[in-house]
Formats: C-alpha cells, sequence, structure tokens
C-alpha cells in the first residue's frame, strides 16, 4: 500500500512525459524542416525516430503498470515548443535559425533529461526494474542528443557571427 | 555589422530569460511555501534571493548592450510553472509533495542550464567577456540548485515510496 502513493505521482509523470513526446512528435519534422544545416536537420530527423520509440516505452511502461497508456497535457513541453514556435516565425536566416533552433532544441532536450532523471528514481525506489531499464535507455538518449546540438551548435554560431542575417541581407539588396 | 545578428537572437534570449527569471521570483516563494521539509522549504528560500540577483544581472547585461532592460514573455517557463502548479493542487502530503515540488523544480533548472548554456556561448562569440563571467555565475549556480534537489529527493523520495498519501490516510481516518 505505501508505494501506491509514490506510484500516483509516477504514473502521472509517465503520462505526462508520453503527451511531450507526442507533441515533439508534430514538432520535430518542423523544426527538421526549418533547419538549413544538413547535418542539424538529418539529427532532428534521427531524433525524431527515437522519440517514437521513447513514447512506445512509456506506453509499455504504462501498460505493465496496468494503467491506460494515454498521456495527459504536458504543458512544460507545450510552452517550450511554442517558444520554438516564435523562432521559426522569426526573419533570421541560414545559421541564425539555426541557431535558433539549436537553442529551442536544447530546452526540450534538457527540460526531458531533467523529467527522465525524476521518473527513473521513482521506478528503482518502486522496484521497477524493466521500466528503469527503458527510462535509462531514453534518458541517454536525451544526453546524447543535447551534446551533440552543443558539437553543433560549435559551428553553426560561429557562422551565425559572421554571417548576415535577413535585415541586412534584405537592405543590401539580397 | 556581422555581429549584430547574433546579437539579436542574443538579446531576445536574454530577455526571455529575464522574463523567466521574474516569473520564478513569484513562484518560488508558492513553492517554499507549499514545502513540508525544512531543509527543501530553506533550499527555495535560497534560491529566491539567488533568482533575484539573476534578474539583476541579465539586467545589467542588457543595459551594457545600450538595451532596454526588459523581459519578453518567456512562454517555456510559463508552461513550467503551470505543470508546478497543478502539482501544488494535487492531494498529495508530506514527502509526496516535496517529490512532486523536487520534480518540478529540477524541470525549471534543468530549462535553465540549457538556456544560460546558449547564451554564455552568444556571450562569448559576441566577445562580451563581462556578460560571459555572469552568466557563467548563474549557470553554476542553477547547476548547484540542480544538485542540491537531487541530494534532497534521494531521502524525500524513499519517504515517499514508504509514506501514506492522503488518500490512504483518508481512508485509514486520519
Amino acid at each position: 500500500m505505501s508505494e501506491e502513493t509514490l506510484k500516483t505521482l509516477y504514473v502521472d509523470e509517465l503520462r505526462d512525459l508520453l503527451d511531450a513526446e507526442k507533441q515533439l512528435i508534430k514538432a520535430l519534422p518542423k523544426m527538421a524542416e526549418a533547419s538549413t544545416s544538413g547535418e542539424l536537420r538529418s539529427g532532428f530527423e534521427h531524433h525524431l525516430e527515437q522519440t517514437k520509440n521513447h513514447a512506445q516505452r512509456l506506453e509499455q511502461i504504462l501498460e505493465g503498470l496496468g494503467e491506460e497508456p494515454k498521456g495527459k497535457k504536458c504543458k512544460g513541453i507545450q510552452g517550450i515548443i511554442a517558444e520554438g514556435k516564435e523562432i521559426l516565425g522569426e526573419d533570421y536566416e541560414g545559421a541564425l535559425m539555426d541557431a535558433g533552433i539549436i537553442s529551442a532544441a536544447q530546452r526540450v532536450e534538457h527540460y526531458e533529461i531533467g523529467a527522465y532523471g525524476c521518473v527513473r528514481e521513482y521506478a528503482q525506489l518502486l522496484g521497477e526494474n524493466e521500466a528503469v531499464s527503458l527510462l535509462e535507455q531514453t534518458l541517454e538518449e536525451e544526453k546524447e542528443t543535447d551534446k551533440k546540438l552543443t558539437e553543433l551548435s560549435k559551428t553553426i554560431n560561429s557562422d551565425a557571427a559572421g554571417v548576415q542575417g535577413i535585415h541586412q541581407a534584405r537592405s543590401a539588396g539580397a
């Protein structure tokens, strides 16, 4: 009985993350499409496949707990995606747009690293060993994605620092 | 001229973070108040003072750039805080409420770690050395706060796993 209470929070957060992953499955193709760097675009395409897998893992864990594999509106990711959309709507071009997209994507990854870190701990305390292993795999993939984004940002941010944005380009007649 | 473009993104993200810190200055006292662990509560009170300082640093950096020290609605933190309010509204008691609050707070910290990491890189590329140092200080404080929350969560989550929640407590007549 004592484990039912942490289990309530655990199930609630699994559902929150399932909805987050589902929101990201819709958002990632837009981020890929807006990326001007081929490497960044293929990075998002790769992460989209991982994200579909993350959602499936969460469904599997919820089903294993005898819970309906349904998401619960994740307001955190909703806000972060809304912020990302603002960047896609800016008059940024080339490396500058890519820099902005990377910044939005890293907020997503960091949010997820925080959230998966918590549910993994709950799973461990609840003795849900299979779930621990699945959540650990996802957590590692989120961390790797964040690292890859940091690596890509090094060249892209430098390019952005030396590249003309659309305002300058337009006024120069480009 | 070339630096003006990355500067646009830099200023935009500084304003986003300034609004985030201001939202947190309002949210942290509610998280402190809802905490049942004295250590967690005093942790939030301490972080509130740091957060006020983080906002001041951002204002100082914006002023140094000749920009108005005004925030720009940070939808990311708004969503994460809304999620935290949902937790405060749950019928969780004792360690379980504290575990939920820690989970919400770690999403905040991770979001900020991602965001400050990006602006610090922009500042470096733009040769804004004083800003780099200020942003680095804030980034380190956010990382330390996240670590402290992880430490506190170890005891709190274990307690939550062994503690009766209000549903069980009520049905037991407590």
